[in-house]
């Protein structure tokens, strides 16, 4: 029989086909991921193009001339002067469409997918996140600042040269407040971090992780609104991505790339989003809330059951999802093996 | 400059690009659709077929046997029969999968989309919603019913064959249980409900207002989170679909099918969803909630900023979709000009 599981986290529901579940490996790519070459003259994130994008506002120097840079998107969702201001007009509320809106070159390569970067050169994208997440925290306009990745044409992505986005916004979307509320009623009735717990519970129940190391687990949630869709939680309680130490970035680096290539090489490329969910800057000590990255492989299609009701379909099962990412074999990176 | 908007019945804001706007007609597809044949052999919804189904539980009869068929889903998303349970152990929550899934086929003829059916056929649709509405919400174990319809693979339609679909849950989700509260709260602060609100609003204002008969409005809501995502409400106060009244009905079905055939003709058959919000059968009476029909053509890709924030961004204009939509000629139906 299909069974109902809720999120504890964010209260959702999801249908889970227990039964006529499909199995993990219908979901692999058929083909094999196209190599793409190492340069490409007209793409304004590859070496020597830079002065195709706007303005860049960071760069991670490196042999080349960069390792990793950040500049102004060009099609900003925002405007990044400005002041902040609201407005009531009956029931038409408005507020001005000020914020930062960066895109994060991962790369100087064309040809290469996170998954296949060395170790350090991930490293290095992580570190620019937290530089770049403390820059724009700076902004007093800025409440939320939200980190993410879209890979393939079907997860949103216009451009193939690996890339990450900033936004930060001076409004936090009631979706991020319900979720703080929520945790905090947790935090209120029982006196600890919900996300702590869950995360105590998947370790001792084990069926749905997929890695660990040090600082971090990656794993799928209990109730995985989609197939593949997976949380990496920090194993220290903080609410914000902007706390992480040293230590911490190399570790999530590790579980990250880790994670893309049980997907890369699992299901052959598949077409993901993934997110950091920090807490808003003013709530970034607080002890109820807990960051995390969400990744979500875009496998199947919301319809209109889903947007209508706000409930999920999910066609497979989490635990079967888990087994079959552990199980994937990571291949030794190139570079590594010629060493 | 971009301009945040908030949609006061939802809360949720959505980022209009004011400046950079695509304009209407750059979502017009490049073909014309393709025209289908009027039976496909394969067809399981087609006249003819319908040993191809699973068991009917409802037909509207006509003169080649029926005019609208309602059947079980083949892939229900729940198990029609057993125990509605709950358990919770730990923070793993769950409940059985019971419900009731089924599939409303519009019409015996393979070639023709909702837009193009005579107007009394699509009153029998609606009169065929309503019915099972009804048959569905006497189920004690059914908490609500979400009424949908997937047109286009993009969409998540799996066949093309006109059909809409009926799903009833024991459960409210998070998403509904939060617009119930919101309405309460508007209706506890004010003694008004919000839809009618909103509804006097956009008549008063009238650059987002479609279409208008004498029970129900058609309009682009002021913030539209995605390129001509449209509402019909009913003029008349009512929290539940399953209150409309004859009349009502005969005047929903024109202005749905005057609202998808702008579609249709404006801008070459796009994929898209509707679904008709109904309050939860405990609500059914309720003076804070309004029933209405949330149209969504599938033109642009939910991404990572979206998933992973909760904030939307229209690169539309919602007053320059709502002055596109006004003016699609509607060509007469084949069946009136030749009569």
């Amino acid at each position: 029989m299909p069974e109902f599981r809720q999120n504890p986290i964010t209260r959702e529901w999801v249908i889970i086909a227990t039964e006529r579940a499909r199995r993990p490996d219908q979901f692999v790519h058929k083909e094999k991921p196209k190599e793409l070459p190492r340069r490409s003259p007209t793409c304004p994130f590859c070496l020597g193009n830079e002065h195709m994008t706007p303005p860049e506002v960071h760069r991670l120097s490196g042999p080349d001339g960069w390792d990793v840079r950040v500049v102004l998107n060009k099609y900003s969702a925002l405007a990044l002067e400005g002041e902040h201001w609201r407005r009531s007009e009956g029931l038409k509320r408005a507020a001005a469409g000020v914020g930062q809106h960066e895109v994060l070159i991962e790369t100087p390569e064309h040809g290469m997918t996170t998954a296949q970067l060395p170790l350090p050169q991930v490293e290095k994208i992580i570190r620019t996140y937290k530089s770049r997440y403390f820059a724009v925290s700076e902004d007093p306009r800025i409440e939320l600042i939200t980190l993410f990745k879209n890979h393939g044409e079907g997860a949103g992505a216009s451009l193939e040269h690996a890339h990450s986005q900033l936004i930060g916004t001076p409004i936090i979307s009631p979706q991020i407040r319900s979720r703080m509320e929520e945790a905090l009623r947790h935090f209120d009735e029982l006196g600890e971090c919900i996300f702590c717990r869950v995360l105590r519970e998947e370790l001792a129940e084990g069926t749905r992780i997929i890695s660990q190391n040090q600082h971090f687990v990656s794993f799928v949630p209990y109730a995985s609104l989609s197939p593949f869709a997976t949380y990496i939680f920090p194993q220290r309680h903080m609410a914000s991505f902007g706390e992480s130490q040293d230590a911490e970035i190399r570790s999530l680096a590790w579980i990250l790339r880790d994670m893309l290539a049980r997907l890369y090489y699992g299901l052959e490329n598949p077409d993901f989003n993934y997110t950091i969910r920090t807490a808003p800057c003013e709530n970034r000590y607080c002890r109820y809330y807990h960051w995390y990255i969400s990744l979500i492989p875009r496998l199947t299609k919301v319809a209109g059951f889903e947007l209508g009701s706000g409930f999920f379909v999910n066609i497979t099962l989490p635990e079967q999802n888990a087994e079959f990412l552990r199980n994937v074999k990571i291949p030794e990176p190139a570079e590594a093996a010629a060493q």
